[in-house]
């Protein structure tokens, strides 16, 4: 079985940083780079690019697109007419290709993030406009979303493929989208429980709800984080699990579709 | 004889315009549009893009590239180090491309606005910095830039065009420089004088200096505003001027260089 | 009867104006001047409390407290945390009156704009945190609000005076909330209308709702625009009408509660 | 001998934290906070504001005003108008203010942050124009300033206290002016030798200079930072070194002039 491990980098904005991105790139197979909207600036960007660049092909190069609000890191659900929300999204979706290309690489796949990911994967209307968007901007691309029948549909309809991403340390309900950050425990912060949550994705191709029930889930990817105390380790052990499975780790783009 | 005429485009932000795009698009050959640096957002570029593109092949679209500061609409000097300037004006081409690539259509040329534009045209070492940038982002890019041997100079090293645009409304100095904004008369506000220097410049290839020099000045292209009272007016004479005069008018890319 | 005009100023950015601020000031008397957040910028308040300052107490100063969204004019939902929302407000209304002072003159009154108004006007529970936080700031200052019982219930709760402010050119729902900008008819731009509807205001105390009902409704201003073709002109018309009906201007500090 | 220990605090920005306020808040007697241009937020300001009062009368609140460059954290020089830049200080200074009041709290005092610091300090005009928008915004604010003759004389001009304060990780030129981060060794980072520095000042009044020169330095007060490995350590080896020589700890509003 080949999967994907995907993390968050260049999440820091001008004198600020977020994150261990040197430690989670000896991990990860692909990378969801910030645009400059929620989090990252030009310079970390090409300093993220160039970072990720040093491990050749084995990883993936993406574009995080998110809400124009930094103040916010983008968690804050703005209401922006969708068809505006395309011009943003091609924005960063061209302003992370330029500086790939200008490194001498090529930019894979792209995913939302924060709010505007919820927004899409749970409202069929604006997923379709988005990935649209992504579309019109470069039918090669590859979408990476956490499970959401709406950005699947629009994926097909529009002609790109969408890997799903399991979010191991983020709940979701009983049709596999996120639930909302300010419930409880909608954060799941012990590393033991975020494991056991990959262990069964990876042996069932199933996860339980938040509600409690046990629904089928696919994944091509894993989403890591490297923010947290001991998130580090725990990217290592879900690395670890994986192999020791008898699993490879194989960024998106190289995965049969 | 074929010259360019070019304006600077979508220099709105958000709520606010600023010129009349529309009135100065039947007029021009090239648009350089704002990045949402100094001016521009992602909504007024990709707006600015369509209504360019209506005019087809009729007009070269490029990316005016300026500091990250809306408040000072990329007005004042920055002392941001060259490096980490580089990545922002590839950041500013990518985002235009990207949309323009969403438009159909493709990006031909670039220019650095305001105070950018005017350090990079007194500092070599600036110069050659920036257009090392503009060269990794797009090797094929026409660098548009008021007369400066900085910029002639790295666009011959980095194998990039340079075409030269004549700011008829500004005063420069005995190098071609354009003088500092602040300065009485930088700014000419006459439009007579103005079409004498357009006169000037195509019947005798030189321009008078502020300090009342006439001094050699070739130009590939003429600078149009549509920001200020006449100002349309004033560009619609001088493209009758030169129609009168035998001149075509001819976007760059389309030029022999 | 007296009666309050106040109208929305400084609602530029950067190079960018919005409305004839100079005319309005002739007609007005009292002045919500933006603080950065959706509109406005240091230069451009401490440029418009002066200019408001020349007309002497014959016009009240007053902050008008918006969303942190420039790009989206603050007419942008966001949905965030109340008591974050509220240290936004503070920040605001701190910025102008730290202008004020400067320039010699007193902030006498606030008003909540756009999307973060019409929220506030809906929710009771929003309206309560941020009139706590004016109180908090200064619980001297009025608040300028078109109907809305819930910033009236939380004035009473906080000890603050609400003034009614009637928005002439925008259509009210049953209970004198605003109707979204995004429905149709929902702002009136026929300019017999918006008299007429100032004319039913002053002579039977009642607007006709978006629904067609005539609904009471109290004010102790009105609003007036400046910012579109016909504006200035209605503007003077609404001041000519009521001083014809024999009402007195008198800004809102001036009028006995 | 009484000085006062301060420190900049608050410069975090949305999501991203800088340094640990919570320990310095143990140590210094007064706090510079940031004001939303070069770093911090409203919610990030009246935390920081709510914090430091739980201190009570041991700590001073001021505001750390700087350029609008949150990306550059006000480090890089802009080419700002001083008019217009007095605008944006009183602005911050009014923002901070706000909150303080509206936590029950007086701000007591303000400093210049980073490059508009630096320029402040060696600019006898802009320093005259700077200090005059204090004065004007409130006469009673102290300046808190590393070594500058022209703040001083700014500051007698105006009728406003400056205290001095002495960053001891900072290399100054002969005149007392900090030399540029740029140059080699300007940030001194051994703990040793900063404390070295500490002492020299506590003993001798004086101060080795970037040539090699001792000159003279007053100090009312000495900065401190949070924000590098080490940095909390030495800020206690600081604070007991003073209360080792005999010295108290004390605000400077609290100290006689």
């Amino acid at each position: 079985m080949d999967i994907d491990l995907n993390a968050d980098l260049g999440e820091g904005f001008g004198p600020w940083r977020m994150g261990d991105d040197e430690a989670l790139l000896k991990i990860i197979s692909s990378a969801n780079i910030a645009c400059g909207f929620h989090a990252g600036d030009p310079v970390i960007m090409e300093r993220t690019v160039r970072l990720a660049a040093t491990r050749g092909i084995d990883i993936d190069i993406g574009a995080h697109v998110g809400f124009p609000d930094l103040m916010g890191f983008g968690r804050r659900q703005m209401q922006i007419d969708p068809t505006e929300l395309a011009s943003h999204v091609i924005y960063q979706l061209g302003a992370l290709a330029g500086i790939t290309q200008a490194c001498g690489r090529r930019m894979t796949h792209m995913s939302f993030h924060g709010a505007l990911g919820n927004m899409a994967a749970a409202d069929p209307v604006l997923a379709m406009v988005l990935v649209e968007a992504v579309a019109r901007f470069d039918a090669g691309l590859i979408i990476s979303s956490s499970a959401s029948l709406a950005i699947e549909r629009a994926g097909d309809h529009h002609g790109l493929r969408v890997a799903s991403s399991f979010l191991a340390d983020r709940a979701c309900d009983d049709n596999g989208l996120l639930v909302p950050r300010k419930l409880p425990d909608s954060v799941i912060h012990d590393s033991e429980k975020v494991l056991e949550r990959v262990t069964q994705l990876l042996e069932e191709g199933t996860v339980t709800s938040y509600s409690g029930r046990k629904i089928p889930m696919r994944a091509s990817s894993i989403l890591l984080h490297g923010d947290t105390p001991g998130s580090v380790a725990l990217a290592e052990a879900v690395r670890a699990k994986i192999e020791a499975t008898g699993g490879r780790i194989v960024p998106i783009s190289r995965q049969s579709p």
